[in-house]
Parts: C-alpha cells; structure tokens; sequence
C-alpha cells in the first residue's frame, strides 16, 4: 500500500473543476430567499470529501474533460447524495449528521421532505442540462435502483438483513450505484469507448462498496468526534453492518445478540456488542473484505490508459480503505 | 355552460392510451415485493380521475398519437403527481386522504419519505424513456418550479399567504405547472408546431389554476363523504386557500379570522370561520375567478385547429367547473 496522501493532492487534476462545482452550489445558495440558507449552508457541507463529484470529474478527464457538461454533472451527483441523506435521516430518525443537528431534529420531518425534494429536483435539473440522453437514462436507473433497495430495505426483516448476500446487494444499491453512475457518467461525457465506459464503471461499483464497508468499519472502531455521531450508532439504532453480520455469524457471543436484534429487544446487549466488536477478528476480516473490493477497483482502472487521472483514481481507492473518517 | 358529461365519456378519444396507461402502473405492482403491495395499490389511488395522463394524451392527440411516448410521458405525470401527495401529507401531517389513512399515518414518515422517492423516481424512469429533451427538460423545470415553492410556502408567513397574489404564485408552482407540464408534453411529443405547443401549455397552466380554485371552494362547500376528508380541512390545518383570503379581506368577520390565523390560536374562530364562509358571496366571487381562468383555458385551446380531442379538452375545462368532488 501506499503511503497516505490527503484529498486536495489527490484532486490535484481536476482542482479547477471542483471549484466549478462549488460555484454551482454558491449559485443555488444565491438563487435561494433569504429563509432557506441555514437549512442550504447546513446541508451542503454534509458530504464533506465531494468524493462523487471528484470521481466523475477524474473520470471525464482520464479522456476528453468536456467542462460545460462535466461540471453540472458532477455537482448533480453531490447534490443528489445530499438529497438521500437528508431523507434517510427521517426514516432513521437520526438527530446527528457529522456531529450537527439533522433537517428534520432541528427543523422537522416536513422541511426536511421538501429539503431533500429540492435537492433532487436540483440534481435533475442539472442532469437534464447536459442534454446527453445516456447521463440521463444512467441517472434515471440510478433513481430507480436507490429507491427501489431503500423501500426494499426498510420492508426485510431482520433475518434477512444479517445475511451477508443481502448486505452486499444492499449497500450494492444504495451506495455503489451512487459512486458507480458519478464514474461511468465522467466517461459517457468525456467521451470514452465503450471498453473504457464499461471499465469506469466497474471501478465506481467496486470503489463505493470497498466505500460503505470502511464505512461500517469506522462505525464502530472510529473516534465519536472525528465520526460526528456516537460509536456504534447503526448498530443502536438496530441496523446491522458488516462488522454486525459476521460477529453474529461467527462469535461465540454472536446468538445473543442475534436475538435480541430478531427481537427489537435488551439494549444492554447491543451495548455489549458494540464495546466487543471493535477487539474482535471481524474487524480484520471486514479490512480484508473491503481490501478485495479496492483490488478489484484497480484492476478495472488498468484497463485504461495511464495519466495523472487514472493515477488520481488508483490513489483514492487506496486512499478509502486507509482513510479514519 | 354546456350540460355535465362524465368523465369517460370526456376521455373517449384516449380511452384505449388511458387503458395502456393503467397497464405501466399493473406493471409496476408486477414488478414490487408482495410487501410493498398493499401500499402501492393504497396509492395508485389516490389520483382517482387520473387528470393528469388524460391530458398528456388529449394534448398529444390533438397533433399527431404517438403512443411510445405518450404513454409512459402520461402515466409519469400520475406518478410524479402520486409522489407529491404523498410527501405533502408527511409535510401537513395528514391522517387522512380520499377517506382513507394516509401512507404516512398508518406506515409512519419513513416509509412515506422513501414510497414518494419510489414514485418519483419511477416517473424520471418513465420521462428518460421517451428519449426527448425537450420533455425531459420540461419535466426538470416542473420538478424545480414545485419542490421551490414548496419549500418557500414552507416558510412563508401568515401574512403573505394571506395575500391573493401570493395565493395565485403558490398554485400556480404546485398545482398549474404539473398540468402545463402535462398539456405542453403532450403537444411536443405528439409533434406540434411551437405556436401549438404554447397554445397547449396556456390551456394546461389556466385549467390547473380553475382545477385548484374549484379544490379550494370544495373544501369548505363540498360533503364531507364525496370529499374523504373534514369541511374545512385545509383552514382548520391553519391553510389559508381562496376562501378564506377573501373571507379576511372583505368580510366583517374577517378580522377576527385574520388575528387568530397569525397567532397560530382560537380553534373555535377558526371553525367558525369554516360554518361561516359556505354562506358568504365570497364562494361566489371564488367561482367567478375560477371561471375566469377556465375562460382563458378555452381561449387558448381554440388556437388549435379543431377534432375530437379538443372538444374533449375543451368539455373538461367546463367539466371541472362543475364538479362536486
């Protein structure tokens, strides 16, 4: 592995780009009255890395950087990640995002509705201005795959959601689709063959699920004030990880709280679990797991012809599975 | 006026694309987990007239029936219009809708957050897969206009929801640009000339102010039975519409309405308000604006050279004056 390099060296060949896309929020926060900037300046530093954004935009430019369509594309796909996580915030009525008081805590479940709607109808609109049907038909499936898993998810039950095949499909849908469509919509604008659409887009898939399993990792082994949101938050809130599926698959104290999550039941086990998973060899194993996903990521990145956006995509993928927040 | 006719036999040019249309929604129940079905065919009702669509396919008859995509471009609109309602009921907090609970009330906020998203995403679905950019940017713009005023009339005060201008700005983004949407649609994809497609989108925005102004007097003279919610259900959630912005502005009574809708205070007033305003000219004069705009609707379809589709969009313009639910 490589020594650990920050974002904004990483984002070195498309650093004019993402100011770019920062105009285009500073656009929408100057189009928007007076009363909506707290909820808009709240929630536009809700993804802090803008890593979609990046991925598309070094997409684009391992080919032909078409900016006029590159740039309104790129801010879609942050704006549209806001947008998700505004309301899924409501369905897991979460008071915390990034150690601040979510939308709906602080303004309630109806503004945060409208707030992520907005925010969808931004990234629509934004996609729709690149007048290029194929962006638009990827952003379209995207839609259909996010929701469709999102309403799925909530409806499985509990069994269901420990099995690991599950888990995979489902962070497949709601985050690598997400990473998947930012990488492969870089390559339809900038241009790019078939093979090398197609070996983008295989290296947004593999990136985003390496992604949610660091994730789901610093979900428990994080630090509360780097995370913005307590230790084992997912987990409290009855939402099993991938730290979670194997500990129960494979602890000794994994039946216990098998149950008690089938049952919605003792907190005090739960709380147990989350103080023992982080010492246990699951983490290892999740390291591991997420580890494979980078690989493959890699591997499809070779596929394409080197240069200092290729090398910036081979960066952040290690860059992923090292990061602490 | 002309003497009521129903509404199948308004739709009798379209009944054949209004049947393909219902056919994309039994697809999309086909498609869904058996758990998501209950809430889906609670849903897919909502909209009972289905409006919408008919006017998608009536404006793209008037020219020339393209059924690929007419059809998804109609059954868009339903589900785009399916999504609004339900998040809007999260928003007003409603319990109930055409006499049943609402999503949200009986499967909680989550859930209805998430059904919405689904509808809405399966209507941009529907919309890319007619290959136009023109309707695909006409659909974007809608989604932008809406989701805006939501938000601002979110945030608006009592008092500038009081005002008549306000009043008309606010339906005419919530409610008249998803009918413009669909009028000017069907104009484009039935393949108009501009001066047609204008012609069409004046129609679709006119008639959805009158659809929106015969709502609001509804509410407050309609049966309770015919209308499957309370007389008055909008005023006593604390939403002024026409009646009432008349009512404070020209009726005796009116003050006190007006004070006690700022406060936020005396439910009693309120109801008062409600037994009062059925009997006031101030439902007259609503009538009288409404007609106004249906007025406006019928001029502007006159611009097309005359058929069948039409004269059934002209008979539905008269149609929804009269109607009681």
């Amino acid at each position: 592995m490589t020594k650990a390099i920050d974002l904004s060296t990483i984002y070195g060949p498309v650093c004019e780009g993402m100011a770019r896309v920062e105009d285009i929020f500073g656009k929408l926060r100057g189009m928007a009255r007076q009363d909506l900037l707290p909820l808009l300046g709240h929630t536009l530093q809700y993804g802090g890395k803008r890593l979609r954004p990046a991925l598309t935009l070094l997409s684009g430019s391992s080919f032909e950087y078409q900016p006029h369509t590159l740039h309104p594309m790129a801010a879609a796909m942050e704006l549209f990640h806001t947008a998700t996580l505004v309301h899924d915030d409501i369905v897991d009525a979460s008071s915390l995002r990034r150690g601040r008081a979510t939308i709906n805590s602080e303004w309630g479940d109806g503004a945060a509705v409208l707030l992520g709607d907005f925010f969808f109808a931004h990234s629509a609109r934004l996609v729709a201005s690149t007048g290029n049907l194929r962006v638009i038909n990827l952003f379209a499936d995207m839609l259909m795959a996010i929701s469709s898993s999102e309403l799925s998810q909530n409806l499985s039950t509990m069994e269901q959601r420990l099995e690991y095949d599950h888990y995979i499909d489902w962070i497949g849908a709601k985050t690598a689709s997400l990473f998947a469509t930012a990488t492969e919509s870089g390559a339809v604008l900038g241009g790019a063959e078939e093979e090398g659409i197609q070996a983008l887009k295989a290296y947004g898939h593999s990136f985003g699920l390496a992604f949610q399993i660091v994730d789901d990792i610093l979900d428990f082994v994080g630090q509360e004030h780097d995370m913005g949101k307590p230790v084992g938050a997912d987990l409290l809130q009855g939402h099993p990880t991938l730290p979670t599926i194997l500990f129960v698959a494979g602890h000794p104290q994994g039946a216990d709280l098998r149950r008690t999550l089938a049952d919605g039941g003792d907190v005090d086990v739960v709380k147990k679990a989350v103080a023992l998973i982080p010492g246990t060899d699951v983490i290892t194993e999740c390291r591991s797991i997420a580890h494979g996903f980078v690989e493959q990521a890699l591997k499809a990145i070779n596929a394409v012809p080197p240069c200092p956006s290729t090398q910036a995509l081979t960066d952040l993928a290690t860059y992923i599975l090292a990061r602490s927040r």
